[in-house]
């Protein structure tokens, strides 16, 4: 799921992590808790195995090594720009689906980049004594050059090495985080959109559900297949009702540390907000991709992302105004801030955390919509700028400037250890289509004048005298950056060569610039710093009260959760935890989303496929967005499993996790393995995954 | 405003009305208040003179009498499906403006109705007999059944009068409202819609302002101009900075009275997901519009209100998010019940009642979404069915039903009161427009499926194996209410006639009219009966600790207000009362929604227009939604202006009223008449307004 996501929680959330509950990390994973349980806990070497197999999808994804040779299992929807990108107007593979039959068929996706976590490295101390007694400005500077030091010590200028410092518990631990970087990646396999993502909208996010969201790509090193010891064996079997799952992946990110005055603000404006923008925005572009068939190419993948995001966002909404989780929370809170004010040492050293982070709640909100608008924030966000053009040109403009500074003085995005993945956004050959880009970017641009008002300075800067179709319509006739050539020009002849630019998306990013920087700079050093502060102290406090026995926030890192394969009950009714292929012809109407594609009924037809195999399942790992694409294995490091998915109570795991209800759900590795092979004749694939065999046998 | 109605109040408020607070009833205005602060208080004859002046339209807004041939000002918006329904492809009066140079040239507005309050007297005494005693749905029955009674004693089968039991103070009172009602209403004069709405959505329910929203309509009776001794004089210099200013008109409701539980619901619940709804259909929308001149055309009305209802539902959703509002809120009903608790008869009577509601609120959670999704409500609301047809059909059926039953049984909306405005709307001229009921249906199917579930029976049951859009088209092609002598032969041939139509909507109006009825039963049976109960107690709980000097929550029904031509601070800096018409000319970009009309540019250069005329100003007069083509006048009974807006600080008043900031805003009567002289050429309008002339003179 790149799926942000919230839960009906019916139950109180008591205090400590309970049962199948935790995002936990490679390097304090509660195998003795798990083995009491279940009757297995994993020990040094079988936790390296699953770390070393498992990889993430830099563009928000996870995914899992499944040959020595480099083959990488992932969801369709991770892979689904590129699919996209490879499409053309006579061949679109989102519809017709793209398997390479040979290994020289494998075509490279243009911004898929992959990192395998090889080491964990404690650098708390440094990171604490770095900053120790910094406050606002000089606390998020201090931070940042450090951070950016010690990234820098760990990867040298080495392309194929990232290193990432992570903040850990809100700032309680520092690690550092070294990867290996596979930026030629190369699509193998893909099904169908309409298998892919069966039931469309309707279904996302619920269960029963019948899906085969997955793709294969295959990790490259000069110009081979690359040569992967560790990767997961394949169980042909899959798991049966109350068997143990494992789940490893990057889930992005989750909230459940937030102070009730971020709560309230999440609650009342930030979630809201967004909705209101994504549903406006979902309206409008699907009326855009129903223009015609070149048009639903160009977009669709956009819609999908809105929509998904729409769905999940809503979910947390609706965890956030349920009273018992509300509640929940609050008294938490309340409980902490008593332990804490009781004790004077306590009280002195982080009784005043709460208020800090309160006071820069109430002085982001009347600024929020120009640090929004103008600086542009996540994906899924409102933006006064929707166009690849501007993100181009931005990215040109301020490389131009920060790339003159030293390392640790950059803006984060610029810092030494970012760089390839800039610039393989930057170079990449993904086509850009004008009229969708018109689209979007006029669109942007209207709400850009209403959410800041048509007399903003920064409205009438832009748009002077113009519409905001108008001057959409006119900046992608005078575009220039389609040309990658032009591009690397302008990167290599920094400063001078972008002032000399006369590309019309250069020079807006240079007009707008200023103005962007400010509200940034106001936002990193006005608000973040004590939000972090107070988040880091909060975070010790509770160190000092629970002890670490305990999971950090979701941070898009590297981790493990266990739980079970298991139903749960909705509405009164016990929901089976596993469904049959053969549920999928039942639930088919043959009109889109629930259509099942030519190849399918044709297989179907001819009495190919066995209709009794598991096909989708639940289990009851703590997953969430960024766990698309993540393999759910079992005991003996075997794939059982590919999450592509939670149910709709599963959304409220941003702020708390509830055993009764949530679920992950997964492609079960026999519904995979049966499809390639009978549906697919995907010979090659069956055989690499069945034998871990080497592909190249295989031509 | 059709606009429903919030305000970031930046103060608390006080328990009592204050200064310029209050939507009062004619019969309970506090002249000695007003005299005390502005040196002149209304009498009952000047009262008895406002109130017969004063028009309301049963769409949803405000007119007033300003000549004695039955000529009614009212806005440009209130009459903008009429307009849009005038219009044929070839000549698009919404786009180019209509005036009507002779008498004979003014044309019928198939669906506008008039209503002029006549007499006000108190039932409370009947009606709280009626249904002594009584709760849940005998409560509900008696109720209805008293008011069908009353209604039908006053009224008898005259199709002239119009007759409602209104409740004031949540059933503190109740009061007969006697009306007399025009339905041969023609349109005289529309401006452009450029002008009419100049600024458009981005302007829209803001200040500084330069817009020219009015039309004017003609009440006729028996083919000619109807004699209307009671109207309005015209000023023709307006009113200044600080003068004295009343509004009469028919602001919609507001919610001021509703307990904390309630406002809980809107905050979390129904405000955002009406505001998700309205925000995606916008997104839809604009772009159908976007598709050709004819989709504009057919679609721009219905654009109009769902970005007005966004607007002001989003204002109203700001002012709850607000600290200080909500804290007040609290207090208040903290400090009633305490008062209540204390006195042993008061607990008794009264202190039940703030559960009785809130567990009403827990009971409608879990099936609101069925009742808006298949019984449909407001408008602005979501909705399953999106489609003229389907109306049509709905009522075809449940009048063949309903008809049958005694007037004090029926469904509300059937009883003999409402049956002349049910006859109006079934058998109006107005054109449908079969591609736009295409695209609206479907869509509203889509929505029905995702809110529901694809699971939902009712979904089920409606889509079966078809998709959305399928079943859309499907019934368009086998709609035929198109024809108006068959919506006629169905009404009179009640529900033998309405069972042997293959009419395709018709059979669905009849396929899903007994779940409709079910969910509708449940929320008029077990829903709103203890909510109307418990606000009943709730508000005589009041009148014992506060007296009867204050006004009630608006209804719909005739009120006052008072205040005067005042500015207000805003970011900082004092917002002048009153713009002019040269600031139009300013602020124009010459692109939409800033393109002034060629009328306005020719007549500029000719240099025609005095540019000095005060355009548009804000007065302090407490308005809402429903107020939309209210005059505004002094204390000589004079129009100074015409209602058409609240700035964005008034939406708030659904909860409450800011005298500082919130602000009516309305055209200065100078403006009208110099455009309808110097930039219309409408002679004959000036000569009636100027002189209260007969129009027949003019010829």
């Amino acid at each position: 799921m790149k799926r942000f996501a919230a839960l009906f929680l019916a139950a109180v959330l008591p205090l400590a992590a309970r049962a199948d509950e935790g995002m936990w990390t490679f390097d304090n994973f509660p195998s003795a808790k798990v083995a009491k349980k279940y009757g297995f806990g994993p020990d040094a070497k079988w936790l390296s195995e699953a770390q070393l197999s498992s990889v993430r999808l830099a563009g928000g994804c996870s995914g899992s090594f499944v040959s020595p040779e480099g083959l990488v299992m992932t969801n369709h929807h991770c892979a689904h720009s590129c699919i996209e990108q490879l499409s053309t107007k006579e061949k679109d593979f989102v519809k017709e689906g793209f398997y390479a039959a040979t290994l020289d068929q494998e075509v490279k996706c243009p911004e898929i980049e992959l990192n395998q976590l090889v080491t964990i490295s404690d650098v708390s101390k440094r990171m604490h004594s770095a900053t120790q007694g910094l406050e606002g400005q000089k606390f998020a500077e201090a931070q940042r050059g450090e951070m950016a030091r010690i990234e820098k010590e760990c990867a040298g200028d080495d392309d194929k090495v990232r290193c990432d410092v992570v903040t850990l518990y809100h700032g309680g631990i520092y690690d550092l985080y070294k990867y290996k970087r596979f930026q030629d990646v190369r699509l193998v396999f893909a099904p169908e959109l309409a298998i892919a993502f069966f039931g469309g909208d309707p279904d996302n996010f619920n269960f029963p559900r019948y899906d085969l969201d997955v793709s294969f790509v295959r990790a490259y090193e000069q110009d081979k297949p690359a040569k992967t010891d560790h990767y997961f064996k394949w169980s042909t079997t899959g798991a049966k009702d109350g068997d143990l799952t494992f789940v490893s992946g990057h889930p992005g990110g989750t909230d459940r540390e937030l102070t009730l005055a971020q709560l309230k603000f999440q609650r009342d404006i930030a979630l809201p907000e967004a909705l209101f923008s994504l549903a406006e925005y979902r309206g409008a572009l699907t009326m855009y991709t129903k223009l015609g068939a070149e048009q639903h190419r160009t977009a669709e993948a956009e819609l999908f992302g809105v929509e998904n995001s729409y769905k999940a966002f809503k979910g947390r909404y609706e965890a956030l105004i349920t009273e018992t989780l509300w509640n929940d929370k609050a008294q938490r809170e309340q409980k902490l801030r008593a332990t804490v004010k009781k004790d004077r040492s306590m009280q002195k050293q982080y009784g005043a955390a709460w208020d800090m982070v309160a006071k820069a709640v109430d002085e982001y909100k009347p600024r929020r919509k120009e640090y929004q608008y103008i600086e542009g924030a996540s994906p899924g966000r409102p933006s006064g700028f929707r166009s690849r053009y501007f993100t181009l040109a931005k990215t040109l403009v301020r490389a131009a400037e920060e790339l003159g500074k030293p390392n640790e003085k950059r803006l984060p995005e610029f810092r030494d250890s970012n760089l390839p993945a800039v610039k393989q956004a930057l170079f990449s050959a993904a086509p850009i289509y004008d009229e969708f880009e018109t689209f979007r970017l006029g669109y942007s641009l209207i709400k850009l004048r209403e959410e800041l008002g048509a007399d903003h300075p920064f409205v009438k800067k832009v748009l002077g005298k113009k519409s905001p179709q108008e001057l959409a319509t006119e900046l992608i006739a005078g575009a220039k950056l389609k040309d990658l050539e032009l591009r690397k020009k302008l990167w290599e002849g920094g400063k001078s060569a972008v002032d000399a630019s006369d590309d019309a998306f250069v020079r807006l990013a240079k007009l707008t610039d200023p103005d962007a920087r400010a509200v940034r700079k106001w936002h990193d050093e006005v608000i973040e710093p004590p939000e972090k502060k107070g988040a880091e102290l909060i975070a010790k406090a509770k160190f000092q009260v629970e002890g670490t026995s305990n999971y950090p926030d979701a941070t898009f890192t590297l981790r493990l959760s266990y739980g079970s394969v298991e139903g749960y009950e909705e509405k009164g009714r016990r929901v089976n935890p596993i469904t049959v292929i053969g549920g999928a012809f039942e639930r088919a109407t043959g009109r889109e989303p629930f259509a099942l594609p030519k190849s399918w009924l044709v297989a179907n037809q001819d009495g190919r496929i066995n209709l009794g195999t598991p096909f989708d399942m639940a289990t009851s790992n703590d997953i969430i967005g960024g766990n698309s694409g993540s393999p759910v294995f079992n005991k003996n490091l075997e794939v059982v499993g590919l999450i592509f998915d939670g149910n709709i109570q599963s959304l409220g795991g941003e702020y708390g996790f509830d055993p009764t209800v949530n679920r992950a759900i997964s492609v079960c590795s026999p519904a995979l393995l049966e499809s390639l092979d009978r549906i697919y004749g995907a010979k090659r694939m069956v055989t690499e995954l069945r034998a871990g065999a080497s592909p190249a046998g295989l031509r």
